[in-house]
């Protein structure tokens, strides 16, 4: 569960610790992009991971034995610069399997980096456990309503930017910005859900009535991977009636490039999906409908882009 | 010449054409970026493409025989995508040793493109010669003062998006940007011309007394490859009392991997430069200084930005 108010909690709770991103008018009068890539960590997850760490505080202090956090890709990230920010020791497990340079990169941001398992879910219990034995505070990716509340903010501000907003399109993958972000516009505008064909997991749990697990594959699996919505994620778009749209990696693809070549902005797969969905028709605005299009993270390798440089030099 | 009145009218006649680009505050209180980057076709150059048109057109029409332009990089794409904007055909001189990605990048945005001689002033030449035999309106990449002006209107911008700015850094090559927004800041700002120490042409102009050529080299050669400061350019520092401020090449690369790596901005070299003052103590803001640095241009390879990349996925 999450409500405008916890949203509310949680602006004024990371106020100065995460910064106020931009938002570009794209289409006059039509379409913005809210630039959360331009976030610290390069994702909004360091919104979710500042609050998160700051509510737990407020009633227990900050945690001595620090906070354990599952994941090799944007939460992980953030979990370990607010730790760092904070000066409470972060502790991340990831499969044995994850790259070298994804380790590298938590490391970079002061984080003890933990390698159990071959897969995420077996990283991810000894991660649970680890938090349970030493009293650390277990930082869930998405699944936890001040995760949820902190990713809320950045909607809250986009109320702000974009008077009137109508439709406010989020990638979505466990769910946590999706939740946080209908919490925050609940009453004034309406968040649409968009996810990869290929990792449906919100779209598979409205259809069931529960989170159910999804195979998860394509082009944004490694930040839309989560294998089921969590339940607050399912829980909120229930209750707001936000709905899940559907794109294939084709069309991620080419929304990734357009972004590049039309505005420079070097994006993760999973980030380009949810212009993808406008761009690709799986979502059709109305005559005068105001949409803002969440660009919500740029952890990616940007040298693929290369070849849709339009030009280089003075 | 270029006044504050000239970037008014600039900023009027090309309202609508071009993009009014964010600002973020980098640290608060004392440093901001004008994320001018994401202007269309990627840099600063489409706003004095477009006033230059413009102002034509207010005289004369726009001039039926087009318009001319002499270059590979962002000026030539600006004139491009402005004259296709416009409905004017636009005519690009390259020479014939041009990468054939820039002569791809400019044909994609609706410019005819010519190769002739072998190094850019024979291009140059042709062109000016093509204008005057033709008819059709020759558009300088710097030393023209409706570019100028142009270019100034981000300057404007600035004032107003950061209250009580002191200084704003800018990246130099001809002058055309530092020309603009010298004069667009006049009386409420200063200036500070950043250049490469390997295409020092303003430091070399104000030193002597007058545009003069120097070699040009290094790392931004292709952004800021001008091989002497344009007379407005030089006249406008003279009057406003803009410094220049020199940064190797080293402190450029470091510059630029820090945009990308703690901002996920990808810019291409010249671009960084002038943050590259700031990082690399070359200009060292007073006590409550408030500075604004502008980030100038993206048209670059981020394939070389993968190495920077902190993590991926999700």
């Amino acid at each position: 569960m999450v409500t405008r108010e916890d949203v509310g909690e949680a602006a004024a709770r990371i106020a100065g610790r995460v910064r106020a991103t931009p938002v570009i008018e794209v289409e006059p009068g039509r379409t913005w992009f809210k630039l959360e890539l331009l976030q610290h960590t390069g994702s909004f997850k360091a919104r979710g991971a500042f609050n998160r760490l700051l509510a737990a505080a407020e009633r227990d202090g900050l945690p001595s034995a620090g906070v354990v956090a599952a994941s090799g890709g944007n939460a992980g990230l953030a979990v370990a610069y607010a730790a760092a920010r904070l000066g409470v020791p972060a502790l991340v497990y990831v499969p044995e399997t994850a790259p070298e340079v994804k380790v590298r990169g938590l490391r970079a941001y002061g984080a003890e980096v933990v390698q159990v398992g071959t897969v995420y879910g077996e990283a991810y219990e000894a991660a649970v456990k680890r938090a349970a034995d030493s009293g650390a505070l277990f930082s869930h990716p998405y699944d936890q309503p001040e995760v949820c509340a902190g990713a809320g903010t950045l909607g809250a501000e986009l109320l702000e930017q974009v008077p009137g907003v109508d439709t406010v399109l989020v990638s979505c993958g466990g769910g946590g910005l999706m939740a946080g972000v209908a919490a925050a516009v609940e009453g004034s505008a309406r968040v649409v859900a968009v996810e990869p064909e290929r990792a449906p997991t919100l779209h598979a749990a409205l259809r069931a009535g529960r989170p159910v697990d999804v195979p998860v594959a394509g082009v944004a699996a490694d930040s839309l991977g989560a294998t089921r919505a969590g339940g607050i994620a399912f829980e909120t778009a229930s209750r707001t009636g936000t709905p899940s749209v559907l794109v294939g990696d084709g069309a991620i693809v080419e929304a990734r490039r357009a972004l590049w070549k039309e505005h420079r902005l070097a994006v993760e797969h999973g980030a380009a999906a949810a212009l993808a969905a406008l761009r690709s028709g799986a979502y059709r605005p109305a005559d005068g409908e105001r949409v803002a299009v969440v660009v919500c993270g740029a952890n990616t390798d940007p040298g693929d882009l290369a070849g849709h440089v339009v030009s280089v030099g003075g």
